[in-house]
């Protein structure tokens, strides 16, 4: 029996008693067990890949080329967890062997790995309606660690997530797992979202969407009884500093490529550079012409439906009316249609420092230029944002080897960033071990996590000990023998030994 | 200059933004200079013991012997966060090499670490003057992460507190840290507290103490402009399950070990066993028997102070007096005194599982025995309860072999508690790497982490990832190299390699 709960007297509580119910059963699953899950599920999509591409695309007005990178993408995300949960290793198994001749006192043995929380549930983003949506990484990396899943999907896709969901549906049921441990509600409501993370049996979150929304969703996480993590991603502004020499030998090549960053996906990612912190320079005006004739050129494109525009069009406004700001490229939007243009602005760092009208996320293709008279100013100017997922560097070999200038640059952007990028643009974000999809809040609810590679698993499970357990009573994981071959450490060193 | 605040005057905002102005430097001392540190104020500690020692007796009422050995495990913890970060791999280094030929699109290259979150607070706890306080494991962990600290003095012991703090200042200023990289704030209420966690510098909290005192400050936490965590270990209750073959081999010896437990350090440890269920047997009326008498021959012994005492009378007549509990040993308070003997009573498992007053924690030498009528009603009885930061189990081989009994048992305990023990009490908390001294709410504010043992230093840090960097700009811990020798993940797999 599927649970397709669409019926406008959804009871959040009973929905997440089933995916605790189911969660009793699941928690058993073996990691060999959970990774051919995820690669059936991963078969599904690719086997029904067109007519997936075809819903995607009536509702999210997203390039089919685009769609079907996104759902490869999902793919290889289903896949990348279900390797990763196949190979062990992920629990971070921990043994400290007992020591009885040890004084004053023995020790006893202690041993710790992660297990998985409980029912998750995963909130659909609408910019994503593969990757970040309902078998997205959230889901994904849920299942992965042992968690049961419901899913609320974004109502901009509503299709499109009921057809991944009975995707999912058919692997669930031909591998003979109970059918709860992935649930799919449509309710279009935030009212159905707040009951779902309020319902007792829920453990955590994962979300990808607003700030508005997100932080919601944190407060009445907050306020539960039993207070819950959110894993909110929620808006980033994406600074990027463009060191003092570079202008001098790329001027042109860089503006062209943060025009394409700017205006690839209509701007619609998480990772878009929405400020350039850049000083004033012979080669400023070139660096400028370049990326304004860029975006002018720009087609204009749909964006994913109305209200992401009427948003777009609010924010966009209120920087554009900002006291110093100069428009350099007004963006159209074709009369009857969602499609727009990119917009560009430039402002002093001066009137950026104490604006912060101007440091919030306008979500779309547009960018925010801020022009220091000197590294002074633009410090100054960068530390008065707030947190982000990414922050990137465009420099030269002898931007680099001036300290005086990089190194406090770096400092800053460490301290508000979760992913520093060098010479690179921020938009694409790779999917492996060591990526950070994460950063201080605002940018996320919780910066010690990341939303994208594998340790995006993590969000799901928490450490549990054993102490003085017979070793038969022990998760394989941490049994004697290490049956899984995973690696452990041992008295704090990392191997595949056994104890 | 130190920086002891204790004027009527302090202002939270400037305390904390000292203690930011102080990192900008803190964050760039190396792994080996925070070690260095670290065993300076471990060898400051020993050298003053015996003032220390006599200081903590006069304000905490606690034996020459026990104070000995906190102080003992105090400077132990304090060597192994400067071991642990002179090594260098707890910073979780991982390393994506680019591919460059991969297709349809390269790899750029992906490399993350821990970093350190910023200035953190630190709440002294009443029960362990030395190894919860200034400078016991919080203070330690953090500084080991690189984040300047914060304490909020305990007000049970101040000059304790006050004696410790002037040792680490010594340590500091002899090895050229700014003074400022730990400050001292003995301000006795709770607003001052309050107010270092609503400060803009402040990046995150830990604290050991109180239900009430910890939930006020996550609410604090959550509440600002910028939400931060609270790492918050706060009540207990620390179940103990009695599987049904043990008392026919063991019911003195159990019953014998657990009244050590109970009445250790007059109950004053979050580790105490508050709670013991078992069903009914034979040898039942054997072990309550052998119990009882433990208990009553414990010799009155004081508890901190006043105000531990009043609650812990208050909360023991409340649990006293609930419908079917029956008082076996009850405790005396000796007149004129704060010294008191260990208090003990049974109830049915069914009086148990419908009443929430029975289930909270009674802080100080006293646990209830719930008494099942078979193994459903334990479990259920189990079930009913909170997150917990120890369960243990007490059996024999023939338990074990009883995979009906045992499993759900263990899967409901391993739901609730963040530490599982066989055949052990819960009192007494190893300090290693394996340790979990952390569980579900309200055991602690956040159950994914610890603050015992050398995970605890993973509170005060979070990731960041670097993306196409040259290798000149990146923090040792990520160089190809290797110079630190430290332990990375390449491409997912740990090794000791250059890149």
């Amino acid at each position: 029996m599927q649970h397709d709960i669409n019926s406008t007297t959804i009871q959040a509580q009973e929905v997440m008693d089933r995916a605790q119910q189911a969660f009793l059963s699941f928690r058993h699953a073996s990691g060999r067990k959970r990774a051919e899950l995820l690669e059936k599920i991963a078969d599904g999509l690719e086997a029904e890949r067109s007519a997936l591409v075809r819903t995607a695309q009536e509702e999210s007005h997203l390039p089919d080329t685009r769609l079907n990178g996104e759902l490869s993408r999902t793919i290889g995300q289903l896949k990348l967890f279900a390797n990763l949960v196949r190979e062990g290793s992920w629990v971070q198994a921990s043994i400290d062997p007992a020591l009885p001749d040890r004084k004053p006192l023995p020790r006893t043995d202690i041993r710790k790995m992660l297990r998985p929380k409980g029912p998750v549930v995963v909130f659909g983003a609408s910019n994503f309606p593969f990757a970040f949506s309902t078998l997205g990484g959230d889901t994904a990396s849920a299942l992965a660690a042992g968690c049961t899943v419901v899913i609320k999907a974004h109502p901009a896709h509503p299709a499109t997530s009921k057809a991944a969901f009975r995707t999912a549906c058919k692997a669930i049921q031909d591998l003979g797992f109970p059918a709860d441990i992935l649930q799919h509600v449509d309710q279009p409501d935030i009212r159905t979202g707040i009951e779902l993370v309020k319902a007792k049996a829920t453990a955590a979150v994962g979300f990808t969407g607003s700030f508005q929304a997100g932080y919601a969703l944190m407060q009445a996480a907050a306020e539960r009884a039993v207070p819950i993590e959110v894993y909110a991603e929620m808006s980033s502004t994406n600074p990027v500093v463009i060191l003092p020499e570079l202008l001098n030998s790329a001027a042109e090549a860089t503006a062209k490529k943060l025009a394409a960053s700017i205006s690839l996906g209509v701007g619609q990612f998480c990772t878009n550079p929405g400020l350039i912190f850049i000083t004033k320079n012979p080669q400023l005006e070139t660096f400028l012409k370049v990326l304004k004739s860029a975006m002018e050129t720009t087609a204009a494109a749909p964006m994913l439906h109305e209200g992401v525009l009427a948003g777009y069009h609010n924010n966009l406004q209120v920087v554009l009316s900002q006291a110093g700001v100069d428009t350099l490229v007004e963006g159209k939007h074709v009369d009857g249609t969602i499609a727009v243009t990119p917009s560009l602005a430039t402002v002093t760092a001066d009137s950026f420092l104490h604006n912060s009208s101007l440091k919030t996320e306008v979500f779309g293709p547009f960018s925010l230029v801020i022009i220091a008279e000197n590294q002074a100013e633009l410090l100054a100017a960068l530390q008065s944002i707030d947190g982000q997922l990414t922050a990137s560097i465009f420099g030269t070999q002898q931007d680099l080897a001036n300290k005086t200038i990089v190194t406090p640059i770096l400092d800053s952007l460490t301290a508000i960033a979760g992913r520093i990028i060098f010479n690179e643009v921020p938009t694409g974000v790779e999917v492996c071990h060591a990526m950070v999809h994460g950063g201080p809040f605002p940018s996320t609810s919780n910066g010690s996590y990341t939303s994208v590679g594998s340790s995006a698993i993590l969000r799901w499970a928490r450490p549990v000990c054993y102490q003085n357990f017979p070793d038969s009573l022990l998760p394989e994981e941490l049994q004697n023998a290490n049956p899984l071959g995973i690696w452990r450490q041992i008295d704090g060193d990392w191997s595949k030994n056994q104890r």
